[in-house]
């Protein structure tokens, strides 16, 4: 009971707002418990925004995925989340629908991709490029939500979970750790970190 | 005038009937012109819907793009797909949006995804799993707008587009003509076209 009070008062938290401004102090305030048992119940500010959004991977998750053997790396990290993501009832859905129908919910889904997962898991990589890695990443694994449970193509839609994991690992390693050629200056420039001035 | 005319007519054709059920008749009818028209004007269903809808990617272009050296089609289709999603002023998102938030489009988009698209190129591929793997590299490249065009994360929404297309065209080139390993037989089996019944 406590639980869900604390769960909706960090989705109000996070929508009025956004992630970087959301503090744990403000959403005990509005559910009216101590600061104390908002992280005995859910834990840090990460692990709020995805206890309270269903968020398909949490980056701790990740960084315990991250920490195993290199060589399995790519299915340890499809599997945790096309395991979470393709669960019935994610309402996953519902924030990546927020995210591109209105501006508060995208801000907050990017600042949440930017601060609570690339923040948290680029330390653990030891590429420079690290994060645009991530997000080449990640962006199959949203595409792969999009194509399966939202519009539900075939044969996507019933292809099995095991299948998945053994076709899309090798890609999630390749972007993860692998050779990625030599970059463009630019690109690198930008890969390094955020732009200058955010 | 009468290319605008028609295109508008095949949104609204697309909206009211889906996709399936939509003839180049009804648009002209909508439109107020003759089917030879609408023919001449924009060509086959699959080439209206993509107009109507700034769709960033044919199933003509992919034909083509499928019919050249196989050494670098990965780069060829990620080009192709980059250039044209990543074009400012693109209305794809609108369509993506609308299929997060109604059924009418979702299920628009699907039969787009399944008929106009997998049908057109699954022939042109030997693999007789074409159509997941033509699922998999197109939910990479679907991925890739929402993170960079809708969500705008940094490092990726500044990324330069050669460097994607260095480090996205072998993963395409993976899914579309690779090894992906064996496959279950419910995977294969449902990969192997519609399911019956449909």
């Amino acid at each position: 009971m406590t639980r869900q009070a604390i769960l909706a008062a960090a989705r109000a938290a996070f929508a009025a707002d956004g992630y970087e401004r959301a503090t744990i102090r403000a959403i005990a305030a509005r559910a009216g418990v101590d600061p104390a048992l908002v992280l005995h119940h859910v834990g840090t500010k990460e692990e709020l925004f995805v206890a309270a959004h269903d968020f398909p991977i949490s980056p701790a998750g990740l960084v315990a995925a991250l920490s195993g053997n290199e060589g399995t790396l790519g299915e340890r990290v499809a599997r945790l989340y096309l395991t979470a993501a393709f669960t019935e009832g994610s309402p996953f859905q519902s924030l990546i629908g927020g995210a591109l129908t209105n501006t508060t919910a995208r801000d907050l889904f990017r600042q949440f991709i930017e601060r609570g997962i690339l923040d948290t898991i680029v330390p653990r990589l030891p590429a420079p490029d690290a994060r645009i890695r991530v997000l080449l990443a990640g962006s199959h694994l949203v595409g792969l939500f999009l194509m399966r449970r939202v519009l539900g193509v075939e044969p996507l839609k019933d292809a099995d979970l095991d299948y998945l994991v053994a076709v899309v690992g090798p890609t999630i390693d390749r972007y993860l750790t692998g050779d990625l050629g030599s970059l463009p200056g630019s690109a690198l420039a930008g890969a390094a970190g955020p732009p200058a001035g955010r």
